[in-house]
């Protein structure tokens, strides 16, 4: 079976064109490294500080310093002063609305490990407050039907 | 507004625990570069020439060499010698199901980079078939419950 997404319009044939424009490739220069991942993983879980983003992502502290900069320097997290009594002050790093939407692509990847490079499914499962049921994400239309793969084809936007 | 994900459990409090057996981190390490997705993004579109992977992901031939062995390695492609009259055996790429699984994951990073990187909501679109609609990933459990981030809470699994 083909997995492959048919072109449409000025798209085919395919070699008509390259994706110069390519926003998957945009947010791969944005997020370039695993680290970087990692960092928003963490901050998703709720970890504020350089020390513990540091320890709970497995990074040097050179190299988490080096990522939350990037980080916030792209818009993904805002830094905020913070001082606990008898220390000096420090910074805390919080997810922004930007940093936020990157949830969905985080699952994905998650998602992707639970189900084929892990033999119990995962350690840890993503699950609907409501109803207990483990959350991923679905391929899903503006109009709100489901999509398979097969049913997509791509069109040149502008 | 807490972008932030609530823990269940023994994941509560988060510092008894760090993600050791992570599989965003573990998927990470399989697609652990920029120019692995720009290789698969290429296998979606067709792709499965040598030639045409360098050409149309704008990489080095050492590069694109060494990025499909790879990605034939981990099973996310998979390579069948093809010959043309006259010309000496080549090999195709295809993504096999393991690889073709990741598509969540590339539409994930697209909406967020045609959101949050291009003025114009990027260069091309996915649309579904049917109805002509824009496609994306939605957030969604295995109920069918479409989630809201704020919705969702991690347990750990085993």
């Amino acid at each position: 079976m083909s997995h492959t997404i048919e072109m449409t319009g000025v798209l085919a044939p395919r070699s008509a064109w390259t994706a110069d424009r390519c926003t998957i490739a945009r947010t791969l220069s944005v997020l370039s490294t695993r680290s970087a991942f990692l960092i928003l993983r963490e901050a998703f879980y709720g970890t504020t500080r350089f020390d513990d983003f540091a320890e709970r992502a497995g990074l040097s502290e050179p190299v988490a310093a080096a990522r939350l900069r990037e980080l916030v320097d792209e818009g993904l997290l805002e830094r905020e002063p913070y001082r606990e009594p008898g220390q000096r002050t420090r910074h805390a790093y919080r997810l922004t609305d930007k940093g936020a939407d990157l949830l969905p692509a985080l699952v994905a990847l998650m998602q992707w490990g639970d189900r084929w490079l892990d033999d119990d499914g995962g350690p840890v499962k993503l699950e609907h407050r409501d109803c207990g049921a483990n959350v991923g994400v679905a391929l899903r239309c503006e109009r709100g039907h489901d999509v398979e793969p097969a049913e997509m084809q791509l069109r040149y936007n502008r």
